[in-house]
């Protein structure tokens, strides 16, 4: 295969997953972004959860994101071999938590709707949930476990794709992308805050959320894609105070527990908040801490960390936007949404067929960028 | 009157409000704190609220707290006029609310007590709350207004404690002590982290918490004092949001909002821990964020902008400890606890009197050194 030059914009998840994905067939990559690894993918909780989240999503996505979860054993396998560093798989699976009966009715109708898709969810008495996570407080109308739904530590994927990227040869260029433009042949090029230009063979552009602020990309593009906020709090526990990811309805509001090899605890919510406000609010704060204090009542003597605002990169259709746009050398990796992390390693190996191939492989045909034009 | 030299060991509220009683009395000031103003006193809340904290205190200390607070007009006035920088000494009263009918019963018993004091505390109608802070919920079963409890700005008041004491051409040196120990003729010396030995006419020992870490001291004295763990929230709202401060019952406990004057509101509770544990623990910030809700709902949309742990010095019998070690140049100003903003006024003035006259003025008499012996 030919060796190309390939420049990626955005050192995010999805950024560096295909960065990798193509130094390894030994392109020659760059990748551009004034702070890799610290947007998004730093405040995500790592969960590969498609059964979990099969309420959220349309079909052919919910697909992707199972397909993706199953290729994540390999592709983890892959980088910790180039980088030496563990990704943190684990694979426990998810216990689903309803705390009141409405909680318990709404993910009733869930599983129903899961086991349809041939997701398996296993009830569990009161008995088997205390056997697996001692600490829960209930008794909860609800209680299941989804197998399928793991997780990784999606701080030490990152520390472990920048290792196995530099150890592939791949160059980092710390700086922002002012524009990315169209040359007079139709090609697009890359232009830094510096104003300094490089003209690679392919410009891969996955920038997340801020996209938007990328001047020179087709308007169909940059207008695709929405920040939508997202807060997490970090607390540090002891090892055996929680073992599995805790998703759990709550008072109709969801909200999720991740627990760290080392005892911490990330704790999130699915709430979304539109826009580039960078301040955390108190009520989200509030609730995600007493609410997890419900479920888990030993957490309340855990150690608050920290707790931290980032922008997930939202589309129009709530869909990624993956492959080539129009006949250009330029490639699009947008619109991961919420699954950012799981969805990178069903990403990155499709776009990376599309910049090798230039065609738009048969798996991620429906979330192609022809479909911007219609938008 | 003599021009001494003394070197005051802490730059907290106690030393530098003692540090500029006497460098305006024309002495020469030297103090040594390797952090000024960064310890409890950049933690607190700045209430300046002897009556509301009548049910802490015995009756001489809640004197010298009434005392003190009727010294802080003048004093702020002094500083201010020395630094040209304004400490945001506001007079707007005190609301105290009782969240449950049992809050309420536990605030009327502290009332008749306070009334009993001659403290004046107007019970407010729910149309007369609604009228002073239109942005409280409830209706609560309990309300009333206590003019005398005011706040100043402690923020504001040590950078306007640093700067005047900077014009008056007071020394900082920005190190740690590590001993302040017995000279052979039985006077006290200063001696730093780097071996270096101070030795001025009088030792003023004014560290907070942090006097167990200084050796060479009497025995008597550093077991004296405890650190008891402080937490404290920093919010940001509009300045509509609150205008007074605001010191509830929520379920029997004590929880203080103090707004400033740019819509930032501090809130607090009087919870205590004690040691040196730095972290903040989730149950602690949970309750504090979720009850200032149930008080002030509109808080829920206020930006989070800190939580912050600090050691308060408590006593062994939680009054301070002011004035001459034995007949040694050592003086003290120790055990502040929880008054550190509002006792400065008074103990800074009484142990300036100390120093300068060798004798213990009678108004804290009875917080003497003389009765470490005893303990």
């Amino acid at each position: 295969m030919a060796q190309l030059q390939i420049g990626v914009v955005g050192g995010g998840v999805a950024g560096l997953s295909a960065a990798f994905r193509l130094a390894k067939h030994n392109h020659q990559v760059t990748v551009f972004d004034p702070d890799p690894a610290n947007g998004a993918s730093h405040a995500a909780a790592g969960m590969l959860a498609p059964a979990s989240e099969a309420n959220f999503s349309e079909i052919p996505l919910l697909r992707l994101m199972q397909h993706s979860n199953e290729l994540w054993t390999d592709f983890a396998a892959e980088i910790e071999a180039v980088s030496g560093m563990p990704v943190g798989l684990r694979r426990e699976g998810t216990i689903v938590i309803g705390f009141e009966p409405n909680d318990a009715r709404d993910l009733e109708r869930l599983s129903e709707f899961q086991r349809e898709l041939g997701i398996e969810v296993i009830r569990l008495t009161r008995h088997q949930l205390k056997e697996l996570e001692p600490e829960t407080g209930g008794p909860f109308p609800y209680a299941a476990m989804i197998d399928s739904d793991v997780q990784l530590d999606n701080r030490k994927l990152m520390d472990s794709l920048l290792a196995a990227l530099d150890s592939l040869g791949t160059r980092f260029v710390r700086q922002s992308v002012s524009a990315v433009n169209e040359r007079g042949d139709g090609g697009y090029e890359i232009v830094l805050d510096d104003g300094a230009k490089v003209q690679p063979d392919a410009v891969l552009v996955a920038p997340g959320s801020y996209v938007g602020t990328i001047s020179g990309l087709p308007k169909a593009v940059t207008r695709s894609i929405r920040p939508v906020k997202g807060q997490i709090i970090r607390v540090q526990a002891s090892p055996e105070l929680l073992r599995h990811v805790i998703r759990a309805k709550v008072y109709g509001k969801t909200l999720y527990m991740v627990p760290r090899s080392d005892g911490e605890i990330v704790i999130g919510a699915t709430q979304e908040e539109v826009g580039f406000d960078t301040t955390a609010k108190v009520r989200p704060i509030a609730e995600m801490l007493s609410q997890a204090a419900l479920l888990l009542p030993g957490i309340g003597e855990a150690d608050f960390i920290e707790h931290m605002v980032r922008f997930r990169p939202g589309s129009f259709d709530n869909s990624p936007i993956v492959g080539r746009y129009e006949d250009s050398n330029l490639f699009l990796c947008l619109g991961h949404f919420r699954h950012g992390i799981l969805l990178s390693a069903a990403l990155s190996k499709y776009v990376a067929m599309a910049i090798e191939t230039g065609k738009q492989p048969l798996e991620i045909e429906q979330f192609s960028a022809t479909r911007l034009e219609a938008s």
